[in-house]
């Protein structure tokens, strides 16, 4: 941290930080300019307000030097993290594929969909049964009836499961059968989650909040590792702009950022990241050419008759066509799905 | 609803289309130019999927007529919801002020700061008991004991008591002390949390997420109201955009847009939309030129201390200063403080 | 600006950035942490490129100490600018109104508005004869007709003229006729554009582009002043954001914010700020109390024939009736209108 | 274009409307159902102002259905279109590259970054003689002089030339040594520069104004494609958002939806659109993967010596391995460099 003091701040401003600043243990550095004053402050200070700091007296501004995240970051973990299962690692050099519908409906539209996802090269099953909806009249989700439906299809394929989880109180029914736990755009900062999934030990799938910044990710990922759980999968899925055309704008640009500055592995949703889905095929392979470990798909048997995101999602046939496309693009960064 | 066909949409796709629809019980009014079929839908559609619909051979765009909610609509409830506490009533011809710090710090902090804004006419006091920080290495919150010193505040000075809540398991702890519950701008669509609220029956003050619109506000308080509970306060408290120069960029624009909107009450927190304390004077004036129910701004007896929020916290002495003024500007627009 | 070392950077790294940043007469001043090695450059270094300087071996990142802007500056001169014309002032006590149609469209409708708007109690009369609209096929305004339309108007009236100039080489003829040259949102980084008003001695109506930011806003104006005119009266018109309910988003808080920063006079223009005649009345009230020295607002005498702009064009009775509610807020914060 | 009426709009209102539309030579289609009357509108409305029209009594809302834009728009062309220069088309199968330095600064400069990026396989040349800088007290660029040293490499190298235009007054001085003429993305609504270039026989490179929508770029397409000039080629060089990690969000998305609404060739710039000379090498592969026609990327032979854009500027050595990359993307998506 560096305290730009004011110019016209007084000897008696600048000894006033320096002894708080020495109370709370940090070193100071002091460069006086024939115009102002600067502080280097040396040590760890998260925990200080900077807010506050700046309204002590002769402060102008306050610059962090240290980043905020700690756990999370590739400077204190300079190798990948990879998350293993059933055979896939996540942060490896395979990219990992998960596809299934927003939410599940029915055994048979799950089973139809696990065979034929699964057919054509995916990993992992995704398929909601708690539903986050804008409306508290559309559909809500089938809740537990839906996680039996996913776990009887996993026996059955194989297929291991991402499923949504939205508040703490869910994490032991959730975990009974889901095999990766997934935090949605709208509770990337539901703190009581965060804390509550990092107290478990099944890899979290974390989605960026639609209006939140990388760093703030990387600050949820720190929630949930600072309690115990450091198997956090990070999950671009486009933000909010002014541009209208698509749903959200996928950051592309997040892939290779969050590869400078984290070791944790980074998936893509390119279903919600485009909302239409004679997009999802173009996005799909920019963000594996970007670099990013996984992708998750929506891919839905008939979805004119989806309960939600029909709109984005798509048909098992289509899937298998972009399956054979993102696999070249794969191979030609050096990678294999 | 209005479905727009494409132009080389064919008579069996709108017959399809027609039958669906009459499956839910609506009814349809099929206008059909040289170029395009358009498909009026009449009756509450509310439950269907668009996007799915979208999906479905043949259709180009669907149009909402109908806004998508109900219970927080002007339309449903032409007069204005009044929401009284302690003789103050959101949504009258007063402005209803609540002040007070960011983070219950300790008794002193609390019982210095709520005289002295009592002094100056605010009518409820703010205080944080548990903290939604971006930081898991920043301050948390008092937790309960901050909940009592609140309460104790309460006994000595009359003031009612706004808190925040984070998780639907704080619902029976926080409603023993709170009057109002406070659902903060990370928890806009924490939907376990609105649900939850929705089933007491305290006053929400629902702040507005950070990159939410105004329409997905209202969709949160439908929720809340869709429980039961009708109280709900709804706050402007700053958007997120590319201006970086102040913390959020208050739309000072929702305040006419709800009061067309919606019946229910609406407040501004000139603090969170500015973020910084020079600016709060000239924000708070605007909101109450603007239409606002009601204000909620940070104040604190040594912001240089503060735990949180000290860049953008008054001191109680200018916060007198400010209310001198607000008064004049709600006397302007035919109001009172 | 300060230059912040990377943690492994090295003495010969350091060494070499001193030696250049002397070569440019700028003194330094190092500090050496345990970890980095922080240097402060003293001096007006505002013609070094700074993304070059961070391509430098060692350096982590640069951190500006010093506003980019100068003329325009609160710090370069303290009091504030007043730009007088035809016996009132911008910048002063009173609050200066501009009132008119989107685009002049005969002489019946200026003339109409005008008597109409002047009586309501505007000081000047907007019109635009060259329009930059977003299609080619829409409207694109009288040219120099509309601009003799005007200067008529302005003899049987009185009214002083503010209207839009689009091109470098429009400036003489633009000059004949109008009292204020304005430059739209969509030229504000235009420095062609700038760079020919500034050589001229008219006031300039500069309004903020809408992806603009407050400080390029002023890096704007400074082109403007350091060709010689400093008349330069800024306008906040509203922002693009992610919000769609209103046109654009009115940044209220930029009115006090550019009051700290700059000298210049500050407008608001409630029309495009929101996009709807319903919502311009708050967003006056709103900006007149939050310290704007004038507001320009579109009106018609029949917006549903008007040519542009009709969804935000008040009526002529309209627009009296916010004038009588703008005169109260103004006494109310110690103006006149 | 559909007119919704309002609940209570009168026959009378829906006569007024029908009459009018009629008077300007547009058919209607009525849809009268139990609540709202609607209004489908036939013909090329294109030149009526919706927005003056929502304010006729009793209109709701208006919805457009035709696109705005007719000669950029697939509709009206549905192959694509190909622009040819020196040997390379844009929008064929080869993904065209341009490279070279943000401002051109000497002959030295110029001619070795030239011969280096040929060598690594580029086909046009880039570099600003006219810089369009946020400061006025930043470099501005060396002018003619600068377009000489690009017409000599040129001729010493074969390499085609794309610089920036600025004003329209520039066009006969550009066009004797320019082979592309770039529009910058400041003044992608220049609407006098966009007919000035339209009027000449030169391919133009339009970049998307930062915070444009996709609909607006095909929009000031249009107004140079109207003035007769139809070699147009679109650049996404990413938009403004909340993110400040990068220097802007290359929106990938962009290049898939602009492949379905126009026919016109599409390039990305990942200089530009990430800010960051490490991202450059990802964003590049993930335009290639997700459909671009070319990129345009800043190389200086050495970047911390830049008069410009030195953060974001790659060394030859880097463009040469980035080549390499992106040629083996460009085979995965059928395509070659």
């Amino acid at each position: 941290m560096i305290i730009i003091m004011k110019m016209q701040a007084k000897t008696g401003q600048v000894d006033a930080i320096i002894k708080r600043l020495e109370k709370e243990n940090l070193k100071v550095n002091i460069s006086r300019g024939d115009e102002r004053t600067i502080i280097g402050v040396i040590g760890d200070h998260r925990g200080i307000d900077k807010g506050a700091l700046t309204r002590t007296g002769g402060v102008d501004r306050i610059v962090p030097v240290l980043r905020p995240f700690k756990l999370a970051s590739r400077d204190f973990q300079p190798e990948d993290t990879k998350i293993s299962l059933n055979g896939h690692a996540f942060g490896g050099d395979k990219v990992v594929i998960m596809a299934g519908p927003c939410s599940v409906e029915s055994m048979d539209q799950m089973m139809e969909t696990a065979v034929q996802v699964k057919e054509a090269g995916a990993h992992l099953l995704r398929g909601g049964a708690f539903k986050p909806r804008t409306s508290p009249y559309s559909f809500q989700g089938m809740g537990e009836e839906g996680l039996k439906i996913m776990a009887d299809v996993r026996k059955e394929t194989g297929l291991h499961i991402v499923t949504e989880i939205m508040a703490p109180d869910q994490v032991d029914l959730i975990c009974k059968y889901a095999d990766v736990l997934q935090i949605g755009t709208r509770n990337m900062q539901n703190y009581a989650l965060l804390n509550a999934v990092g107290k478990t030990d099944k890899p979290v799938l974390l989605k960026r909040g639609m209006m939140s910044t990388i760093e703030e990710l990387l600050m949820s990922a720190e929630y949930i590792m600072s309690n115990g759980n450091h198997k956090v999968i990070l999950c671009e899925r486009g933000i909010r702009t002014f541009e209208k055309y698509t749903r959200n704008t996928l950051d592309i640009n997040a892939v290779p950022v969050l590869k400078e500055l984290t070791h944790l592995p980074i998936v893509v949703d390119p279903s919600h990241a485009t909302g239409k889905w004679t997009l999802v095929k173009a996005a799909s392979k920019a963000a594996v050419a970007a670099g990013a470990d996984g992708l998750i798909i929506e891919v839905h048997p008939n979805p004119a008759e989806a309960y939600s995101d029909g709109e984005q999602s798509l048909k098992p046939k289509r899937f298998a066509e972009l399956m054979v496309e993102v696999k070249r693009v794969a191979q030609a960064v050096g990678r294999s799905v």
